[in-house]
């Protein structure tokens, strides 16, 4: 049964250019976000534990990316008083019940890797 | 059990930037490519079917996320020599594996808007 979106008492749909939800999926449906979710999926990570942990991310992305999660309710910051300062990051209950169709993703990437692979050359011949 | 990438005989693993998988999540994790998997998940449509479906695309980003999805192996084209011509996507196996993580984060953004709502509310406040 579709969800009705409060705000507006019309269903939520994201072939709606309209749709608040459309932005959302803009949002969370990019590889930053997947693979920052993801990291966190397992526990509180440290800001420099998720850029180690995150090939190739950089440092403005990285904040860029926390930053609106937080925005988003999916990720909670907590900053330590120490010198330097120590800055974590956890998923939410939000972040957590989101977490379940990332993982799914990168599950499938990896899992499909040869597949994708073997399809390209077949459709380079 | 982690899967081997056949090319390198490395561990297939998104979080390593080197990794095949992680220029594949780039380009899967995308509102439109969502869309569009999201949008042949029930059969074949022809072009302009997915163009009037999913509101806000741009003939460009259409034309060029289907070029994507089929050098990938994920969409088959078919063209019928009508006039004018008749062109049909369909999702091919590896498409129609690849919908399932896609089409629960469609319905994931859907059924969770409310709660994305209010728990931004609850960040800006």
């Amino acid at each position: 049964m579709r969800t009705v979106h409060e705000a507006t008492g019309l269903p939520a749909d994201v072939y709606s250019a309209k749709c608040p939800t459309r932005e959302v999926l803009d949002r969370i449906a990019g590889k930053w976000t997947v693979l920052i979710v993801d990291s966190l999926a397992d526990g509180t990570l440290r800001y420099t534990d998720l850029r180690r942990r995150i090939d190739g991310i950089s440092q403005k992305m990285l904040t860029q990316t926390l930053r609106q999660l937080e925005h988003d309710g999916f990720v909670a910051r907590t900053v330590y008083p120490t010198v330097p300062p120590r800055v974590e990051y956890t998923l939410t209950d939000l972040g957590h019940s989101l977490r379940e169709p990332i993982t799914a993703l990168r599950e499938w990437v990896e899992t499909n890797i040869n597949r994708i692979e073997k399809a390209r050359r077949a459709t380079s011949s």
